[in-house]
């Protein structure tokens, strides 16, 4: 039966096509997001024009925050696929899951610039990036109990391990989505932190900057 | 002949270029898409904020179901162009209309959040969803009939197989689009359903959940 | 003194890269092209939307053919450069100035669906048309006098051919635009042919359909 | 303990990836140029729209000037990764910085054309131009400074004159910023120039033309 309907769909895929197309995906909304902002047309003397780019830096901030979040989440995706000896359709599903969350960050992050500093577009762009950090960790706990999706070399408590690691930045959006109620500028805070936290936490792989010895090449 | 115009068109045309080039379209129609998602400007209160947000549940909504058609439609694509040996002419033809079919989902879906509910925008939607699946399904089509195109291991007969399930999606977006002018929210449900029919279906490749047995690698 | 600026820029170039890029540039610009149709808002009847989809008819015309026109040169550029060995500069500056014409055929696109058989929207296209195959025209020419570029199984005999044979459609495109001024429609004719010419002639590669025999595999 | 996080991120990042991505967003934000450009609706007269063309001038000379400025770095990028044996984590982030900076000049680009031949938008685009040549810069600097970046037959030395020729455009953006206070049309010839730089000093690597000699092939 298998075999019946081997044309239509089949077998492992191969992980390469779908990073390639979640790539494409990421890449055209990071671009995207500098569509959003805008500057009122009309304005005649230099010193309005000074004005509204002044007026726009709210946006140009939140800009810069969602840019942040979507390179940060292309870097999580490449190492985690790259962990990964090939996909399933379980985890291809999950990936779209992503994916479309992803792809819904533009929109919240239009409504920052647009109503700075106050709290339903806050409170939104919170929410979808903790649904964004949660579809995340739904692929990797995926494939964690799902011993044939990953390369060899990895233990199963290594995964567990990554796994928990990757809780912090689900349940800090989630503050940072309740914080958007009680005090506006603490949701901006988070969201800033947990992206300085992704950098802090990052090993540098070469020198003697981080002591932290050579990790052994992928 | 056949060589003298070597330099203008020749050959088989490898089919790795042309998914590449059907990728890049893919990700970017599913990406553009949440840009007709928009909200009005000039609001004051957050009440009026979170109403205006209230208000975009249709296109949300409409947001939701084609972003996971076009995703749908790229794993088809994927599994239908690993199943082939390379690609034709015609099948590139065929190909660019399947390309010109999904690169207009973004404007019937922006009608639809535009307009919720009424007729014109949900029979144009799935008008658009029932050429796109119709295009796809000429790719089958082609496919089968010419016989280099498929590799070895795949019989007419499998092919065959795989064109009339291919053809369950036509005729319930055919239903869907004559559902918009009785009743509008059939139309709706229609193209859900479709989306969860190729979601059951799907089996998953790894684990016992499923029962169907282990399917042999690609 | 070569050596000294190889960190700079080097060498011959790497074929795939350039293409890679292009074909990124081509599937967006290919996808943009349906965001320039657009439906007003603050319609509320259900006659007023049809009527208004029905205005639209202009813009889905203008985007089927600009979308053809972009495929088209896909499927030329695709040829083209597998006719490559390697791309040096001066090619890369010709692609270059080939996909800045490419890229600004959303605008005179969405002209000529915003002003549907005047003069101007019309010309424009036309002129932006002629300068896309003019341009691709030079890349072949720059290829054919530079020997090293060709892979060697194609005399340079066969390149002048192709070059006669791509000097068509900058001819018939400058003719379209002249003929925006006289009788607009026979611009729009012009184009459509041009794209059927190219459909017609392309040959395909199995099957006993054209007669034309079986081409050499690349 | 490097291993423990290794399913998280580990080890050098294969610079092929990398690469692909950059191409991606440059290929959008290149695309995305145009959509700035629009002509107002409402027009009657075919006399209105041509004048309304001509009032674009302005708006097309600013997008030709932005697209040849992303193309040039992409060339630019190309030839720099192409100098790289792999990718570390520094060079991710420092890479994310020139994407950020990149994919902001749609924006200003569209202020110029919205607002031709006033201060505000053009010393913001030269200032965005400066941030992605400053950004540029630092990845050369970056990766010469880190040895086992770069490919074995780079020398320091080789890396440190293209760092010093990588100082001129940074430079030339910063008196372009400045000029565009006390003698806006400086600015955009400034602009101009830098390109002009680019396009004069690239080697053509066939042919007698330029007399530079062979280059050794990557």
């Amino acid at each position: 039966m298998s075999r019946k309907r081997s044309l239509f769909r089949t077998g492992p895929l191969d992980s390469s096509r779908v990073e390639a197309f979640s790539d494409g995906v990421l890449a055209v909304v990071i671009t995207l997001l500098v569509l959003e902002v805008k500057l009122p047309t009309g304005l005649r003397s230099e010193a309005e024009l000074w004005q509204a780019i002044e007026g726009l830096l709210p946006a140009l901030a939140a800009w810069v925050v969602s840019f942040m979040f979507v390179l940060t989440f292309w870097v999580s995706h490449h190492y985690f696929f790259s962990s990964l000896k090939h996909v399933d359709r379980g985890l291809l599903w999950l990936n779209g899951l992503f994916l479309l969350t992803v792809a819904l960050i533009p929109f919240p992050t239009a409504l920052v610039g647009q109503y700075p500093g106050m709290t339903p577009p806050l409170a939104f762009l919170s929410a979808v990036m903790l649904l964004t950090s949660l579809s995340f960790l739904c692929m990797r706990f995926y494939a964690s109990f799902n011993g044939q999706l990953l390369k060899d070399r990895l233990s199963k408590a290594q995964a567990k391990e990554a796994i928990l690691q990757s809780m912090i930045a689900p349940a800090l959006y989630a503050i940072a989505t309740a914080m958007a109620f009680a005090w506006p500028p603490g949701s901006i805070l988070i969201q800033v932190g947990v992206l300085l936290l992704f950098f802090l936490r990052s090993p540098s792989n070469h020198g003697p900057k981080t002591g932290l010895g050579k990790e052994t090449p992928r």
